[in-house]
């Protein structure tokens, strides 16, 4: 069958030429004769391409020498214990924005290492409350914020100021669509298995005066003294998924790095919001100015219609269309291995779904 | 180039028809117009696959009904953390056996959270020491041995009998290479990187009333009670790994299952035991009851030969045959993945080195 349109929200779409590649060198990278899942993670060919990886997302961000990049088993989620367990040192609470169900999920496993203080919390989750709203602790050893969230599509539209307290931010969806300053932040991390790979690795952006203040109770595999120490490979690291990221970030260097990436996303982004707001069956539930550019949801005027619209997508190649099921609907996730002629296809289809159902 | 023969101790070879399967359904599932590496892991089909691996693994080691399947992140170091966080309960102190490496990190990680015994420990790695003359603790939450010590080659020649107390083993480098009685064991654990697939997983076969206990500090992603109730999908597993950790079990189902797998496993050691015992020039420093099936350290008469003896093995298309750089030597990591030919190309390469060089 013809590759499809699939704008699942994670795991997501990879770029035809990454899996393209990562087909032809399956059973022999390079003349090694081995594929790269049966590389031992200590040898040189093996570091050779780990390093590259590293370096090329360095690049591809402008992350500064300051920061460490950590690559990490146990995902987003690994690190919602991983990151009060890295970084409370002495300190006894940390501030978390409450923006959606991420944020949630990641202020309820803080509570395990900390107390929580929720600096604000909008009463419908489809906007970022303002800063100059929020009630900070000025005794937290970190403010935490999930900058996309990928279920209700709300994206932050600003980057916070903190102060001398790291902002730590949940990148899971958005990294890589456009360029970011890191300097801004303490940490930023993120699953790999939205705007980046394969599931089963965790990027962890963190400045170097963060790193060292585990509690003692901290698993090894997730202390990022011993990881940074070990160039994340303390212990045998996801090496083929780590490979499988280097082929994205060296492609998306290729295409032109991250103003290009974010030129197409803003290009995608806007037009399928224009295409909702210009019809009178489609509607986003975001505030306008905090849609996200990676996880677009919509929602038919009519939702006994929602079971044939997906049905009907499918039939045209367009995967994975349903909302989230804690908020239903419809969601579009965009990111950057959704070609534009991909959401294009969409477009089409709903405009054709509405005049012909609607 | 033509494919090596890797003697890796991990990540190590995967068979080349789990490769080629891999590769031909790189970009298209059956059809589906995705990569699994796509597929949104809530989806029907990648749903589909994930439940055949577990099912395909518990038929192949007969893993009864009482028995969860966990497949996790943070490979077999990360269970070193994962197990006394769930398993000690109200228990102090857990038992563990030290027969090397692999043994003394379990060790060492257990010390965060608990009091260790070690329970025995032989003067040199090179043997497991009897069970009489183990030094238990009644208290124990449970005991622990690494079944097969990947860096010296040493293996359990029996299952211990340990009454009441549950039997916790790290069977990364043995699992699969033969049938075993799962109902001798609390827990089972492996990562995925020896002898089953790609890094980055955990598989976790445990008896169903040992989950339940974790500590209220134990992160979600590797606490057993929301993952087995999640079946394993908590939080994003790794899918790809997952899957081709299935590739792996279908295929060994597809060639006889373990019984056969055992049989060939059996010979294959056989004969490189016996010829390294043959011969003046190399001998095995492991006592001739223990030596593993799976990894077999050898040592040169004359250790200035080594580098020769590695660099002549790679232009014979024999690769990665460097003993842990901890104990030196050779090693020989002869997985199931290891064709029988490429045992039998070691050792014709091995005495034509004897004669010319030896």
């Amino acid at each position: 069958m013809a590759r499809v349109y699939n704008f699942s929200a994670g795991p997501a779409m990879v770029p035809d030429a990454v899996l393209k590649r990562a087909q032809e060198e399956m059973l022999d990278w390079n003349g090694t004769g081995m594929s790269v899942m049966e590389m031992s993670h200590r040898g040189k060919t093996y570091v050779s391409i780990a390093e590259k990886a590293m370096a090329d997302l360095r690049d591809l961000m402008a992350i500064p020498a300051n920061y460490k990049i950590l690559f990490l088993q146990g995902g987003a989620t690994g690190q919602f214990a991983a990151i009060p367990l890295n970084l409370l040192g002495d300190k006894k609470v940390a501030d978390y924005v409450n923006t959606g169900s991420w944020s949630k999920k990641a202020i309820s496993e803080a509570k395990k290492y900390c107390q929580v203080n929720v600096v604000a919390e909008p009463a419908k989750f489809n906007t970022v409350p303002e800063q100059a709203e929020w009630k900070v602790n000025p005794d937290a050893a970190y403010l935490h914020t999930c900058h996309n969230e990928t279920i209700e599509g709300v994206e932050f539209p600003f980057i916070p100021e903190t102060g001398d307290v790291p902002l730590v931010s949940d990148f899971s969806s958005t990294i890589l669509s456009r360029p970011i300053d890191v300097s801004k932040f303490g940490l930023i991390y993120a699953g790999t298995q939205k705007n980046i790979g394969p599931a089963g690795m965790a990027v962890v952006i963190v400045r170097e005066d963060l790193i060292g203040k585990a509690a003692a109770s901290t698993p090894s595999v997730i202390d990022y003294k011993l990881q940074s120490e070990a160039d994340s490979m303390l212990n045998t690291p996801p090496t083929y998924t780590w490979y499988m990221a280097g082929l994205v970030f060296e492609y998306l260097k290729e295409i032109g790095g991250l103003e290009k990436v974010a030129e197409i996303n803003q290009r995608k982004a806007q037009k399928l919001y224009q295409a909702i707001d210009q019809s009178n069956f489609y509607s986003s539930p975001v505030e306008p100015n905090c849609r996200s550019w990676m996880n677009v949801p919509f929602i038919l005027a009519d939702s006994s219609l929602d079971k044939t619209f997906i049905e009907e997508a499918k039939k045209n190649g367009l995967e994975t269309l349903a909302g989230h099921r804690s908020v239903g609907g419809m969601r579009a996730s965009i990111y950057n291995a959704m070609p534009e002629v991909g959401v294009d296809a969409l477009i089409s289809f709903m405009q054709e779904f509405e005049r012909t159902r609607g």
